[in-house]
């Protein structure tokens, strides 16, 4: 491994995320709820730090692919660790040394603002807290923040702000990108990053003014707006979306979440006025059926308890666009539906979105993938001499994506059955821990029983949620990044 | 499709499956409980029609490996539908008339005494009866004999006592035996099944002398042998294995459970003298591993609960011998267990014993390849040009069954999650549903919950109850058969 270049990537990415964190510092200022402290706390040690390493500079330019994984991990793990520290000093101290030792604001421990804030970058909106509303306007801020940064990607927003070698940056979106393939819009990673950004922005700003117009507060439509976005799912209070009472809010939050689970390169397509194209994108055809097909199933199995078609149509649009998109905003208390309606929520978590969009799971193109290469199989049998190959978007699926696909489902099912058997040491039942390994998993939020939409991760005691938090970062980044950190290469020996 | 061939081939099957009532119909005349007419109006008819049926001669011998599947398929559905009769019929009744339109005996419907059937067929031994005891003998041994038959196969049995064209039956095997590649103990088919089926017998046999030697009644040690061959789990008494209080028996059904759960390929080995071959097989060694590890972590689970790690012991090797062989007998009610025990039975229950064996699940070797080409795709990030095979047995694994066995697994999970969803309409909760759909998909018997080991299946309704059998049929034959029942080949249309 090129342990130089590796230092002083890592060193930028402190750097960025101290930038980044001026923005919730000025909110802190504003509102001045007295958790300024708390940030330039952490800001300024880690500048220096930041500063410091990223003065170590790379010999030789070129990365391999194995330290684009390791980047991608690190720094995943490190921006966490720092993005932890203004929630852990959130409500004032007179001194780190005191923070050390005592239990200070809203959370308890270190390890339970460690969870919340992986739970942001990883967009996955579980929450430890059970009155968010408690927090500063800053920390508030900042909390959502992470949702907006995670969502289209550290790393992606690093390639976009700083010029680096084209193939370099390469390694480091097939590490963090989601999807089976990593996707170039442009030959060019920069412009690439640039473009995704310039997409995201856009539709983040456009989502804000609608929210504003439609009655939301300013503070609110920012942080609403950046958990919609990342599909995240952070509430800035206990009453969620269900708070503001507007079916138009729910409305237009139900479109943008399913908006934001699309592939951005429909966008970009669209953008290129490709609009053939844009629009007969398998993934996305068959993303919108399931929406709309689960829609309709459980607005038909909820319509008695809803009190009428009408309010089901509004509750089952609502909860199918923000489970399967992995958002994990709820209007309802989805838990007391009917097990059928249930189950549909639980296939949803784990299929997730499209590929190369903000949102989590498996993604609908491997699903898609899968089930064809399922009926593959099926028809090599009925015919021995044919020659079978999977298509997608009309090209055949090369054999690397095959092969590799197969293995992250495979990967993704032992790491499911393994990350539950650790949690269940907890004591928590079998419903709860399933669904909350599930949720974090595939970065949604809410789960089911003791995880429910109306319930928080603190029944789970700081250890179960340390690996919980592991759990989302290992499913964000897709599992190998994550098991690369422990794996180690035939020429380190 | 060679329609003849299979018409022939079904004559024969349901012949065969008249014949092998006779053991139980004697049984019933022997004690005379009043369940003989139920056997000898379902082995009248059914033996005409077979006889009919195999009237018909094919034209050519050859059969396609489609033909083989859908022979397989079709015949598991059709020797338990006919296997259920002398259940429904038990308590006798006067008219085949009244029999279609009354509720008769233990089974207040046909769809539960298929159930029944389908579960004794595949070695489930999920049961929907509170009370088996109140069944006459006739037909207690009849279910326990499906067991029996079922656990070898059947198909492998109708190989050993009819002659036919060895590439033919090569098609059969392949489709009936489980595990990842199939089996030839040597190289004519024949012969391979004589051997299985002696050396099953042979087992057999000793069993039902050690249980008899050990004070277990007679009629009781023959159909627990049965149970115990075929890793099914029906028990002769709602008491189960814990009402013989017997410490010597309760041993004797452990160790047997494991020997049934290995690979039977060992046993021939051994029978040749290859020792070393036999004991160095890889499968074997982590079957065995699985074994103790989980015993050892579920001792020291439920020591204090169990009073004591000797009672923990004890309880512990049972109940996971039982599980990971997928026969489903219990000795306490594991529903009772912290939750990191449970855990650890609902992981077994899907890994399932050896390939080749009478076992079910989804098969060692199966997590074997599963687990090192996950770990070769790891090395193969780390070290892009090396050329990385997966091995299993000092043998490499060829592409055809390194994708197979991940096409399995994926189509395994889509499987899982449909019938747990079509299930869900039932009502029940989610573990109940999950862990019902995992125990009989995989052939095990008990799940937790609603299914936990001292609970039946008979929370569910008829409806439901047709669709976990047809769970139980696509478990045991792996999958294809049964989807292949539905596709349609290109030379069809």
């Amino acid at each position: 491994m090129n342990k130089r270049i590796i230092i002083n990537f890592i060193g930028k990415i402190i750097l960025i995320e101290v930038i980044l964190m001026i923005l919730p510092l000025l909110v802190s200022l504003i509102y001045g709820d007295g958790d300024t402290k708390g940030f330039l706390y952490t800001m300024i040690p880690a500048g220096i730090i930041g500063f410091l390493l990223m003065k170590v500079k790379q010999k030789q330019g070129r990365m391999s692919s194995r330290d684009g994984y390791f980047i991608v991990a690190a720094a995943w793990i490190i921006i966490s660790l720092i993005g932890a520290m203004p929630l852990y000093l959130n409500g004032g101290f007179p001194t780190y040394w005191n923070a050390l030792f005592e239990i200070v604001s809203g959370f308890p421990t270190y390890w339970n603002a460690l969870f919340e804030i992986v739970s942001g970058f990883t967009t996955t909106g579980a929450s430890v807290l059970a009155k968010p509303e408690e927090l500063g306007h800053g920390v508030l801020f900042w909390r959502s923040f992470t949702h907006w940064i995670g969502g289209m990607g550290v790393l992606v927003f690093v390639l976009m702000v700083m010029p680096m070698e084209n193939d370099n940056s390469m390694h480091l979106v097939r590490a963090e990108v989601p999807g089976p393939t990593a996707g170039k819009l442009v030959p060019r990673m920069r412009t690439t990053s640039m473009i995704l950004y310039g997409i995201y922005t856009v539709m983040t700003l456009l989502l804000i003014i609608l929210l504003i117009c439609f009655g939301m507060p300013l503070f609110d439509s920012f942080c609403m707006a950046f958990g919609t976005a990342g599909t995240g799912g952070f509430a800035v209070s206990s009453a969620g979306v269900a708070g503001y009472g507007s079916l138009a809010i729910e409305i237009i939050l139900g479109i943008f979440m399913l908006l934001f689970g699309i592939n951005f390169s429909v966008y970009h397509l669209i953008m290129l006025r490709k609009f053939k194209e844009a629009f007969c994108m398998e993934e996305v055809k068959v993303y919108l059926s399931i929406v709309l097909l689960s829609t309709l199933a459980i607005m038909f199995n909820i319509a008695k308890m809803a009190g009428g078609l009408g309010h089901a149509l509004r509750q089952s649009f609502f909860q199918v666009a923000s489970i399967i998109t992995t958002t994990g905003f709820a209007t309802v208390d989805f838990e007391l539906w009917p097990e059928f309606s249930k189950h549909i929520l639980v296939l949803l978590m784990i299929v997730g979105a499209c590929a190369g969009s903000t949102g989590g799971g498996m993604k609908i193109s491997r699903v898609i993938i899968l089930a064809k290469s399922f009926v593959a199989e099926i028809r090599q049998i009925i015919n021995p001499k044919e020659i079978i190959t999977v298509r997608l978007n009309d090209a055949a699926v090369d054999k690397k994506t095959l092969d590799s696909t197969r293995i992250y489902v495979a990967a993704y099912m032992i790491l499911l059955c393994l990350f539950t058997l650790v949690i269940s040491l907890d004591g928590q039942d079998f419903t709860t821990n399933f669904t909350a390994v599930i949720s974090c998993f595939n970065n949604i939020g809410p789960g089911l029983a003791g995880v429910g939409p109306m319930a928080n991760f603190s029944v789970y005691s700081d250890w179960a949620q340390v690996i919980l938090s592991a759990a989302m970062l290992t499913g964000r980044l897709e599992i190998f990044p994550m098991l690369l950190l422990f794996a180690r290469s035939a020429h380190d020996r």
